[in-house]
This record gives structure tokens, sequence and C-alpha cells, in this order.
């Protein structure tokens, strides 16, 4: 097609020669089309652009033009701790991990590099757009206007204090302000962004939607990402987290959800008449066993859903590409269906109905004129992509989706700027970045290096619960009858001050340096006289693995930290990776008694796990000097002959030493 | 550390300075340390390799080295059919296109290019030895000799013709003699490939097992792909493909099953007992809706288990980077269990468990003294991989798993050959395999555009059927009784030579192209006197969308293609791709009459769906000459006369034209 330039019609970039995909409402392609670009816009497309002329008139030599690609989900600074810990589950991930550093490391300068690192990554896969949430978002939102992208920069919003806020009212404030300066540039849509249902008060999620709906901005959250807070949203709310969520006014706003993992069709119903848009991530929700959301049911009930590659941390990279193609494959699998999201739907996830989850349609997503020149160059003519066949016009879509990588991006404009050309970066320096970066894992690395250096380090750093150092004087030994120990504890000279039954469960585990102590995780069911449990608790012990002394067989040992167990022994399990683990179930009777003005704890232990013939009696006291060590030893010595034990029949601290015998402290 | 080289110990590469990851099975890592490379094997790795000295020293600047991987599964040639039909069903995908283009294109030549196209995007994504199964094996082991690669090369033994072959008996002379001259090549494991147990006989599948014996090579087939194939060989043979497989004596070889994906705990145990290793294909299996094979459960069985890229067809390419992530994040996801399949174990899966799952253990997968020098060099330093941590030394798997790019390997050396070296092939000419596969995709696209241009074409070219041309004279009137009707067959005048009735389902496929004709799929149950269904058969004819002529209310109509339906609705539509589509649900009773010694057909239909009041009359004959046609037309016309109806309440000549008003042609 030949159009003669009219020197009336001029432009400033004008790409000629180029397969042009527009990704509009009828995906119309241009075979040797043009697009030319007036200001940071699109004046004209296909063979209308061909009619203009302009000083920089780029050549694209039958390379494929297509609208840059919207990473409908991200938490870009998160770049800086990619790889930080994988393999784990979200809780371990994030409690013992994620939120630890970023308690130690957050703050603008963290954010600022993290983004331009993100950027840079993003602008060599081809994306030119997208929806970010984080801390100090204001930080995000300049140095994405320093790389030259397009953004959706939400400020995040939590009910716990936070590396930018104190509290969620400092947060909203936060996220007032940063809306009311930035509502108006040309690349950054503000935004609040209550972190989650489950993160949130009802209170944040309507002050959150309040303010979105008061600067007619949008909102981004995330919404039913697993299971298990669908779950939680039924038992305590009575209903699954879409209704919830809208019961509390979220839907007042022009809601951008990321996730929708676990949603049923109603849920998909009530989003779609919210106009709400929706973030599909599937590899991140692969990665951490979130599950893989209804995306083509979503698609089919005319839901706007972009593609995102959340952030670095889960992912473990920010490249479009791959997640387009993941998104367009796990349709098929799960669905048993290889025609079920073809190649071009998922290109216009990844583009057009991504901008329109974003809020931003009207902006970006196609080229068409009046949009913003939001575009990159692709070159197709890489090995991976050889050979290429003409016979269905749609092929280049499976060809992009299924062959091609971020690698084969070779140019990159936003808003009318090029970002990168041949591959180069153009507002970004990489050495520098690269440097930056690594400066900053060798300071995080350290920081998780020293902590790990220590059990007890690394217990603290999960937080939730107190140090408490605490010496005992205890002994534990075999008796030979329950009835002479009951008589003892009934006898004239024994005060009762309180007696339990418990059906206790406990994992020990141990490591491979046995300085590090013993963990204990124990769980306490509460039995009545009748033997039927009445509640429950876990606790959680980290014990030295040194005797302070020996008083003959009584022992002084130091209990290091005590608390209540705030996670599953799953969590514990994951998060400090034992040498070993042993387990003991046991049913115990317990006393508290006064013996001659000191008070004893006397437990009476039956072995269930491993199977143990008799009872064992342990007595144990709190103690404060070594001198009360030794009168207390004294003390209990006496009582363990009229218990009827010997002295010369005890164990050493712990039950574990009779499953675990190689596992024996050196004496 | 600082090891002198010693000048007695003299190797011909040393690799220094590099992050060595042996993926042996200790896992070991060495940092700073080396691999010394004697001949086409490594002499020694870590730092006793240090200990070497030797003219061609290669500091590896802290890069990562680590085994070649190994691709467990592909159809190497059908790199050249890479993205010729996406988004399909396996039976469209399969026979609607790949087949027919096989027929025509695949000889030596086109393997031969398919191979080194395929082996150069292999090489530059870090691949050094594949699992092959195509046509004119031998052809592909000359070329993947050419381009230094490593490959267990197995000839296809199918039922059918094969392109190479036009009998069963032809394909295993050409495997005997394939294997007789490869067996001790040092790059090429040759070996028998029964295509499937679906695809081939028992006869086929014991010959290939004794073929394989004989010599002592590998066997490589697809076992349990599809629910499909598991289902029918219930139905057919009593029990699942891997007992049945057994039954047949299959596991006398050294198998490589490709996909295993429906598989029970038991058929697993099976495998594990016979010695045979699994080929596991996550992108092909996604993208051909074949579900997601339960590699979990067969690590934790102890099987060998690697993983393939399958045929670029089924892909679109050969990227074992892209193959390695999607192993390991879709058995998270699929168990909802983030702890799942952990990125060093992926990684064991591409390397030496892929090695062994070929029975290619002892030579390559590994980097440990005595092996194949296969090995690859990767930068990470690439801004996708930026920054890295190193607290946990298994940190660097999951770098390579979820973060690292297949355009991250620098250099890669094969059987002590370097292949690439930063980033530039050694031993294959890009600029030449693109043109020349570009060439290959131009003849493919006229051929199939040649085809594509008529619907009878389409319909010839997925063959099993003869085109027949038939004549027809015929009118279709509305009756006013049904009993007026039946008298007039069972009086004097007419002989009834046979009688039956049917429930017919007619779905009617039109294309944008009227002239393209109509298709129609019947499906006919045959019904007895009482209405019970007592047989079934599919039929499918091409009309002409064209009267021939009228005679009266008379049509001559001509039916261009008749056969029997081979494959079901949902594959037609699916690759005939129709404009519309009209569905005729009806109740049918037959009669095959003479009337004055010339023989009718009698139909006398009720309109099920859409509903239609009445009943209608069909009359029609063969014919063989226009005047034979007229003289037909007049007994037609009397027949009608007598029937009842009137020649004025005719139909034209489909009941579809009832449904599908706009569908009518013109006059």
């Amino acid at each position: 097609m030949t159009i003669e330039a009219r020197s009336d019609l001029r432009c400033d970039v004008l790409l000629t020669n180029a397969i042009v995909l527009t990704m509009d409402d009828g995906f119309t392609i241009h075979h040797a089309g043009g697009v030319a670009i007036a200001g940071n816009s699109i004046a004209a497309v296909g063979p209308a652009a061909l009619a203009y002329s302009a000083a920089d008139v780029v050549d694209c030599r039958g390379r494929v033009v297509l609208p840059g690609l919207v990473n409908a989900h991200t938490h870009v600074p998160m770049a800086l701790l990619r790889g930080l810990a994988d393999d784990m589950r979200l809780d371990v991930w994030l409690m013992g991990y994620m939120m630890p550093v970023e308690r130690e490391f957050v703050n603008p300068d963290f954010v600022r590099l993290g983004t331009r690192l993100g950027c840079a990554e993003m602008i060599r896969s081809g994306v030119t757009c997208f929806a970010d949430m984080y801390y100090f978002e204001e930080a995000v939102a300049e140095a994405t206007v320093g790389a030259g992208l397009r953004a959706l920069c939400a400020q995040t919003v939590l009910r716990f204090p936070a590396p930018d806020a104190a509290s969620y009212e400092d947060s909203l404030a936060l996220a007032r302000d940063f809306i009311m300066r930035w509502r108006d540039h040309p690349l950054i849509v503000p935004a609040p962004a209550p972190h989650a249902p489950y993160t949130c008060t009802p209170e944040i999620l309507r002050a959150c939607a309040e303010l979105a709906a008061e600067f007619d901005v949008p909102l981004h959250t995330h919404l039913s990402e697993t299971l298990l807070e669908v779950e939680a949203s039924r038992q305590t709310h009575g209903m699954p987290v879409i209704p919830w969520v809208k019961k509390q006014g979220l839907f007042g706003a022009k809601v951008l959800a990321a996730h929708c993992v676990h949603v049923d069709d109603g849920e998909m119903r009530a989003l779609k008449n919210a106009g709400a848009g929706v973030a599909h991530n599937p590899t991140s929700n692969l990665k951490l066993g979130a599950g893989i959301a209804p995306v083509v049911r979503m698609l089919a009930l005319g839901l706007d859903v972009g593609i995102g590659t959340d952030g670095a941390a889960s992912n473990n990279d920010l490249d479009m590409f791959e997640e387009t193609r993941l998104a367009a494959l796990l349709a098929k699998g799960i669905g048993n269906d290889p025609t079920a999201l073809p190649a071009r739907d998922a290109l216009a996830m990844a583009t057009r109905l991504g901008a329109r989850a974003l809020h931003m349609g009207h902006l970006t997503g196609s080229l068409e004129p009046g949009k913003r020149a939001d575009l990159i160059v692709l070159d197709l003519d890489t090995l991976h992509n050889v050979p290429s066949f003409g016979r269905d016009p749609g092929a280049i879509y499976a060809q992009i989706v299924y062959a091609s990588k971020s690698t084969d991006v070779l140019d990159v404009m936003c808003n009318g700027q090029w970002l990168m050309r041949e591959r180069a970066l153009l507002t970004l320096n990489e050495a520098e970045l690269r440097e930056a970066a690594r400066e900053y894992a060798r300071r995080i690395d350290a920081f998780l290096g020293s902590r790990e250096l220590s059990v007890l380090q690394k217990l603290i750093a999960i937080g939730g619960a107190i140090e408490e150092e605490s010496f005992e004087v205890q002994v534990k030994a075999r008796v030979p009858s329950v009835e002479q120990v009951i008589a003892v504890i009934e006898g004239d000279e024994m005060t009762v001050v309180r007696a339990s039954r418990y059906h206790q469960f406990d994992t020990y585990w141990s490591f491979a340096d046995p300085a590090q102590g013993r963990l204990r995780y124990r769980e306490d069911e509460f039995l009545d006289e009748a033997g039927t449990v009445t509640g429950a608790r876990t606790r959680l012990t980290l014990t030295g693995r040194t005797r302070e002394e020996t008083f003959g067989a009584v022992l002084l040992s130091r209990s290091r930290y005590l608390a209540p167990a705030l996670h599953s022994a799953r969590f514990y399990r994951e998060y400090f990776r034992p040498a070993a683990e042993h387990v003991i179930e046991k049913q115990r009777r317990r006393w508290l008694v006064a013996y001659h003005g000191v008070e004893f704890y006397l437990h009476l232990d039956c072995l269930l796990n491993p199977p143990t013939e008799g009872f064992f009696l342990e007595v144990k006291s709190r103690t404060w000097s070594r001198r009360d060590a030794r009168d207390k030893a004294a003390v209990i010595t006496e009582l363990l002959a009229r218990f009827g034990a010997s002295p010369d029949d005890t164990l050493s601290d712990s039950y574990v030493e009779l499953v675990a015998g190689t596992d024996r402290p050196a004496s």
C-alpha cells in the first residue's frame, strides 16, 4: 500500500512498515501498517497513519508493533527482595522473611531503588503500564515517572503498623495526601490500597472506598487469594469475601481486585455489576499454592480481567510474556479444553482488558487514535520464533503468546517517549541499578545471616512473644507406685495449691549445632476429672542444651524463651528447618504444692507415645540463685525418697531422650 | 582457595572461578570452583579440578556452571511446524493439521532441517541432550551429530502407514537397521519408538520391546497422555494403559515413557518396578488439555522423572528453562502446597533425573568425574536475576528455576566440544536455518491455503472417506394426513422393499462463502416398531448450494460428498469453523418402495426441533441423466397428488431452511 504523505498532516514520530496489532475491540491487524504519534498520543493507526509526515520516521522492517503490556498487579519495589525466600508456605514466607526484612529495610530509598530496578526489568519485557501496591507509594510514583512508565500507584493501608505509618489513620492520611497531589499527573493515577479484607478493619475498607470515590480514583486491593481467607470469612462473617466487602461499601469505588482465585459464579457477577476489574496472577498463585482463578468464566461474564506478575518476591520476575503464556496454558489444562482462552484473548488480557481492569482503558491498552502512545516493537526473527505461518491471520497471537520471549522486545515507547531502543534502556542506568541492588542484598543477607546464626534470634525475629529467661531446679524419676505418690501429695506435710490434668503432645526440634538448644512445641489439652477435653493451648519453649549445674540427681536448667505459640507446628517446622524432630505424647497430672514453705510443681506422667511402661514423676521449682537452687535440690532429693523413687533411676531433663538416643547431650 | 596446578595433571579445557552446581546425588556446590575436561569427559570437579593445568583455561568470572539440561521428550523436526495450528483440540490439531502436512512434507530433507533448527534453539537454551521420536530417525541422528548434541533417537513405529514406511513391518525393519548401525555412536543412543498403545498393535509393542532388549537400547513411547486414552483402554482391554502394556511385554525393555498424566499409584509402582523413566511435559499437557501428571508422587516413589518440551508444534518452543519453571509451579498449584517440588528438585529433574529417565545417567546429567563433559555456563548478571541472596545455599536453584531465562545461557559444551560461546553458535548457521525454515513455511502455507479455499478440499485432506457425487430428484411437502400416506404405501400399486424408523439429529454448517456448500452431520438412531433405539450411525454430507435444475416442484440436486462420519460433530465444527450452525431433530419413517418399476425413497417426517406442526413427506430417487431425472420428476409429482400433498406447499431441499431464514439460497 502506498499512500502519499500529506504535508498538512504532521506528527512527531511515525512508525512504518510494521505488522500493527492494534488489540482494539475488533482485533484489527494492519500489515505493512503504521502508527503516527503526536505529542504523547496516537494520531493515527494503519493506512491512515501513512498519510502523516514526521521528522522521526522509524522503519520497523516488518516487525510487530503492539500496545505496551499492562502488568495488572505488582509490588514493584519488591524487585529488591527477589529470591529472598522460596518454596515456602505463605505464612512462613510472609511472617518469617518478608515482614521482618521489610520492617528493617523499607524506607523511601529502598522503595525508589526497588521501583527503578523493577521498572527497568518491565521496560525490557515490554510493559508500559502497571498497577502497584506498596509502602511510601509517593516514592514509587516519583521513581516510575523517572523511568517514564505509566502506573496506577496505590498507597497501602493496613490495620497494623507499617513501614511508612505507625497507625492506619496515618496510612489513610498519607493516602489522601498522595492522591491530592498526584491526581492530575500525566503518567500516574494515585489510589488507596486497603491491603486485604483480613488485614483491614471494616472502617478501613469504608474509608478507602470513600476516599477513592471522593477523588474519582480507583481502589486497589487483594481479594479471595486463598481458600483459607475465604473459609475464615465464612466463619467470621457468615459469608465469603466478595459479598462481605460489598457490604462494607468497598464497591462504592472503582475497584481493581488482585487474585480472586476462590470466587463462585455469584461473586463474579457481583464483581461485574460493581464494575470491578480483576488482576489474574497465575505464577504467584501457583507458587504460593493459592490455586487457579476461574478466568475463563470471568471473561465469559464480561469481567475485565488483566494479568499481573505480583511482586518479584513471589514470582520471581516481572515478565508479562511468561505470565500471559501461563494464563493461556492453565486455562486449557484445568478445563481439559485446549480451545479455552486462545492466544488472542490471552494477549487481550495482557493489554486492553488489563488497562480496563485498572480503570485506565481510556488511556492505554490498545493502539487507537486519541489514546496515549504506549507501544512496543517485537523482533520475531529470533530462532525460537522461526518459522511462522501466514495462513491464519490469528497465528501471530499464538506466536507471541506461545513462542516469543520478553527478550524479543526491541523498542518501548510510553506516553510518546522512547524508553528503550534496540534493547538499550534510555531512562535508567542498568549497571548502577545492579550494583545498588547488590549492595542492598548484601545488607539484607547480613541481617538475616546474623539472625539465622541463632535459633533464639530467629524466634525473636518473627515477633509476637517475649523473651524470658527462667531457671529451674528439677528432677524426673520413675516411680514404682502411683498410689504412693498420691498418698504423699494428699498427706499432711503437703498443701495442694492447684491440681490439673492434661493430655500433652510435645514436638521437639533439635539443630545441627547443639549449642542452639532445643525447641519444644507443646499442645496441651486440658482434661476434667472424667478425662474430657475442656480446652487447649499451645506453647513454645526454647531450652538451652547445657545443664547449668547438677546437685546430685537434681538439675539446674535454663529455659531461655517461653511464649504462647502463635503459629502452627507446621509453621515453626518450615521456618526453623530443624535437623531432627521427635514427638512425645503423654497424660499428665499436675499439682502445685507447698512443702515446707516452698512451692513445687509435681508432674505425674504416663507416656503414651513412645508407649512406656510405668509412671514418671517430675519435681520442679523455679529458682533465682545458685544458693536457692542448692537448697531446693536438697528438698527435692528428700521428696523423691518419700515418693519411693530412687535417685539412681532419674532421667535427664526431657522425655525426648527416650526416643532420640543419639541426640543426648554429651555428659 | 589456591591450589597450585600440578604439571603432571593436564587436561584439555579448564573452567575456573565458577559457581559449580554439580547436580550430583548430594547436590554438591563448589564456590569459586572449577571443572577439568579431558577429551570428551570430565576429569575433575571442584577443588580437585584446580590442580589441573590446561592450554585452554576459561575464567568463568563467578558465573554458574551446571550440567547441560536434558530435554526428556521431543519431536525435534517439528520445530519446522511451530505455530502451524494452535488452540485446537488434540484430534483436530493432529488429524486436521499435523498429519496432512506431515504426509505431504516429511522426508529426510525436512527432518534434517527441522532437527538442525531445533538443535540450534536447544543449544541456545542450554540443552545438551534430548530424547527424540520421529520419522526418518537416521536423518535426525545425522543432523544431531552435526550440531554436536547428545540424543536418544527413537524411530517411530505405527500400525498405520507413516511418511517413512508403508507398513509397520517396514518401520520395524527401519528401526532394527538404524539401531544396528548407530548403537556404538559416541553421541547417539538409537532406540525403537512404538508410538503409543492406541496407535500400535500388541505385536508391534512386543516386537519393539524385543528389539530394544536384543541390542540393550532403551525404548521410547507415549503412555497415558489423555483420559480418553485411559478410558478407551479400560473399555477395550478391561484395564488401564500401564498394566496392559506390561501384559504385552513392553517392560522387557528399558522404557522411557512420555506423559504418564493419568496413572494411579499402582501404575506408578509398576513403572518403578519396571525401571522405566518418565518424561513430564507440562506445557504440552496443559496446551492440549491433557491434564497434569502426578510428578510429586512419582518422585516420592523413586521414579526417574525428567522434563520434556514435547514437539515445538504443541509448545511452541523447546525452552527447558520455561518447562522446568512450569513443572515446579504446577506441582505447588495443584497440590495447594508451596513447598512441593522445590526448585532444587525441579532442576534435578531437568538434569540428573532426566538423564536417568533416558537410561543415559551413566553418561550425562551431572558434573562428576568420568561422565561426559556436557555443561553450560549461565550469566546471572542480567537484570531479571538481580539481586541475589547468599544466605541460603539453595537460593541459587530458586534463582535459576524461578527467575533465570534460557537467554541467560552464555556457553554450551557437549561431549567436550564447545557448541556455543558468548551466545554465538559454533556448529550451526542461524541465518541459513532461518531462511530455509521460512521457505518451508511458505510451501506449507501454500499447501494449506489452497486446501482451505474449499470445504471439499479440507474434507478430503483429513482422509478416511471417499468423495462420491450423487444426483437425486427430490421433493419435500407438507401432508395433511399420515393415514392417507400409509394407505397409499400399503396400497396395491406400491411394493415396500424395506421399511425403517429413525430418530435423526442433523447439524447443518454453512460458510461465509455460500459457494462452499453446506455440510450436514447426521446422527441416526435406529428404532424398532416400539420406538426403542437398536443402533446408531453418523454420516457426513457436503451438499452443493445450487440446485442443478427444477422440474415443477421437484428438484434435481447434487450431493457432492457422502461418507460415514469418523469424527465427532465437535471435531468437524472445530476443524471447519463454519459461519453458522443449525440443528434439526426429527422422527422419520422411511420406506424404499417400487412404484411403476422405479425405486423411490419415502420419508415421513415429524419435526421435533424446531417443533413444527404436522408432517412432511419427502420423495426422492437417485438419478443418472437429465432425461431420467425429468421422467422421475413427473412420477414424483403424480405421487405427491396421491399422498394428498399440494405441489404448492413444498419446501426446498432441506429442513434447515425452516430455522435459518437468512441462510436461504437466492432463488
